[in-house]
């Protein structure tokens, strides 16, 4: 991609961040640990002083370390504290949701120095979302007064079953205008000198947890989202757990009752069309036709005829009967198909997330309810189960540690 | 442990066996190689050649390595091929099933000198079973004109839930009196200078398949077994995975009939209680007794008015319709549960052992079957779904490769 551009163009950012197996042993100290002495390194590496100050100083120089203030004294000088250049490049994270896109820029060092949010249509063309994508990475960049050659990491969330080395979608049921559309190379012709790197949203929101949330240091959980779909990202051996053809953690196919519904995908009673915001919403809109709840049927007429999961939400808060049995069924059905899932993958966390799970805490009781009464003893024995406290933030921070694990894998800084 | 011994024994094996860390990477590339030449370590390890003579002297001087043979030459003399030294020290493997155990004697290249079979009642005492495994051990190293002080590993699978790091069995249904039972100080008595490691049968079945069998190279995949009970090993990013209580796996708990009979775990319709051997057998006998399949009806006789599965299956191998209906809905039980797995953990393999699994192929097809009707068509895109062709080899090929896994990684060898 080089080879394309102009010969008067700065030497690549990609290319300056190749690193010889030493100085990849120091950002790896540098990504684990932010800020470190030359002591500490030391100490991760095993190197004698001099040879750490001989590698210190000449990733200096290239400028891919910077000495920021002072650490404390262990009995001599103060000694300065090294971190990564944070102006060596930047990385851009894209979420994409059904129905909005969270994008970030963030420095080598996964700090976030600028957000933007909008509404988008997944169901549509791909190139008109990825516009609105270009339009408004393109404005947080000039508000930062970067320039795209300046990108050198993109990750992407989207909603469907991703072919990770290929970075394309596979039949995704909400989004089929997208299947094998090639997104890197959109990301590609934007940003010359960025690895991109493309992943299901749920995974990458288990990835967020799982270096910037509650997952940190925890090796095996399960992520799960409950929004227009359930899925789960998985994180096993504290890595992503894929797969072998990258649809590991999509649940929300298992069957929650042979006699149920048939879902899009052909298979009936999938815990998706059972237990997801539509089949709420649809049970709302049920009880308010029937007349079995005043509130939801006030809240119908107020939304124009229409209901949304957040209205049964919104009714179970004020004490509504019907909105809370409903959405106890949603729990209940998700919760026996994750006591399953407990029972064989023994998580020691999983973390609720998705548009649903703001729908109150009916729901997280009733899944954690449902579980520890289908698990094991032992399985349970160390299990908890919340709601992210990440919220949208997961998607977004997760697409960022994803463009940087696949940077340093791609220039010899990932061990 | 060594400070208890009388000190004119020989040095301990275990102590003469720890590694500084350029040691541990010649041992890991000998433990991927069997066998390599100088020039393969420098290729593994990127050191001189130099660097390479040096480390390779030393360990063959301390009786690590070994020179056996000549390998192909590159154009100049034949070069000398190494190993690790055989007679360093000797393995123990034990697989316990609920009415037998495999016991193996193994050097430390993993290859079996000797096994050994008996029947044996793990329904009973603890030391009653141990005693006699420790009557066969010994015979076997009595053969090999070995003594216990030599045997620097012992790698053990037991049939129950199991707590790693205590090596101990916890709740176990098969073996109440095992529980807190302390299996690695037995062991210890017996051999004071082995690392003792115990693990759940199924998870030594399939570490077994994954280092000697169908799942070398394979990253992800389950090992099923489908005998008395039914359980699984699972192996995640080539590693097995214990989960955080060291239950993962435990799929014979998981629903397979909500309005199915109460399982001795309390909870209703179990997997194991629908469709392990004793409901074969009791379907098998409740068609004898009915009258639905006169061949069942002669077996039974034949065998004192009872049957085991294999019975049903000797049936269905003569055509015995009820025979073969019988096997069916136990293959579709356990397919439709392991359909949900697949979509959960996307695995490209699982391999089916465990008695059950000799019962003839309809037990295979039917679960073939059921996970294909419900899994995805991405989940199952590039599964395989058979037979282990180790049958109760997995086991205790598992148990010696369990027990060098944390020899090595106690003495420095597992990097």
């Amino acid at each position: 991609m080089t080879a394309a551009k102009n010969s008067t163009e700065p030497e690549s950012p990609l290319t300056f961040l190749h690193l010889n197996s030493q100085e990849a042993e120091v950002v790896d100290a540098l990504r684990k640990h932010s800020f470190v002495t030359r002591s500490d390194i030391s100490r991760f590496t095993n190197w004698s002083r001099p040879k750490v100050t001989g590698v210190v100083n000449t990733m200096i120089g290239r400028g891919l370390l910077v000495e920021v203030g002072e650490g404390d004294s262990q009995g001599g000088r103060r000694p300065h504290l090294l971190k990564l250049n944070n102006e060596l490049g930047y990385i851009v994270g894209v979420d994409i949701g059904a129905t909005s896109v969270d994008l970030a820029l963030a420095d080598l060092n996964a700090h976030v120095l600028v957000r933007s949010t909008g509404p988008v249509d997944v169901r549509g063309e791909p190139s008109l979302l990825l516009s609105e994508v270009k339009r408004r990475v393109f404005e947080m960049l000039r508000r930062q007064g970067l320039r795209p050659e300046q990108v050198v990491g993109v990750g992407v969330g989207v909603p469907g079953p991703v072919d990770f080395a290929r970075a394309t979608l596979v039949a995704p049921p909400l989004m089929p205008a997208w299947e094998n559309f090639p997104i890197r190379d959109f990301f590609h012709q934007l940003f010359p000198n960025a690895v991109v790197s493309v992943d299901n949203d749920v995974n990458i929101m288990a990835l967020g947890e799982l270096r910037a949330g509650a997952g940190i240091g925890v090796d095996n959980f399960l992520f799960v989202k409950v929004g227009t779909g359930i899925g789960a990202g998985v994180i096993c051996h504290g890595l992503v757990h894929r797969g072998s053809t990258g649809s590991a953690g999509d649940i929300g196919h298992i069957c929650a009752d042979r006699s149920g519904p048939i879902c899009h995908c052909g298979s009936t009673g999938c815990l998706e069309i059972m237990a997801a915001g539509p089949a709420i919403a649809a049970r709302g809109m049920k009880a308010a036709q029937s007349g079995g709840s005043p509130i939801l049927k006030k809240l119908m007429e107020a939304n124009g005829g229409t209901l949304k999961a957040e209205d049964v939400g919104a009714a179970a808060r004020e004490g509504d009967r019907t909105a809370i049995e409903i959405i106890q069924s949603s729990g209940h059905m998700i919760g026996d198909v994750l006591a399953g899932l407990v029972n064989f993958f023994n998580p020691s966390l999983i973390l609720i997330g998705g548009g649903v799970s703001n729908i109150g805490n009916h729901l997280l009781s009733s899944i954690r309810q449902a579980v520890l009464r289908r698990s094991t003893a032992l399985a349970t024995r160390e299990l908890m189960i919340k709601y992210s406290g990440m919220g949208s933030e997961a998607g977004v921070t997760g697409a960022i540690h994803l463009a940087l694990d696949y940077l340093w894998l791609v220039t010899g800084g990932d061990k």
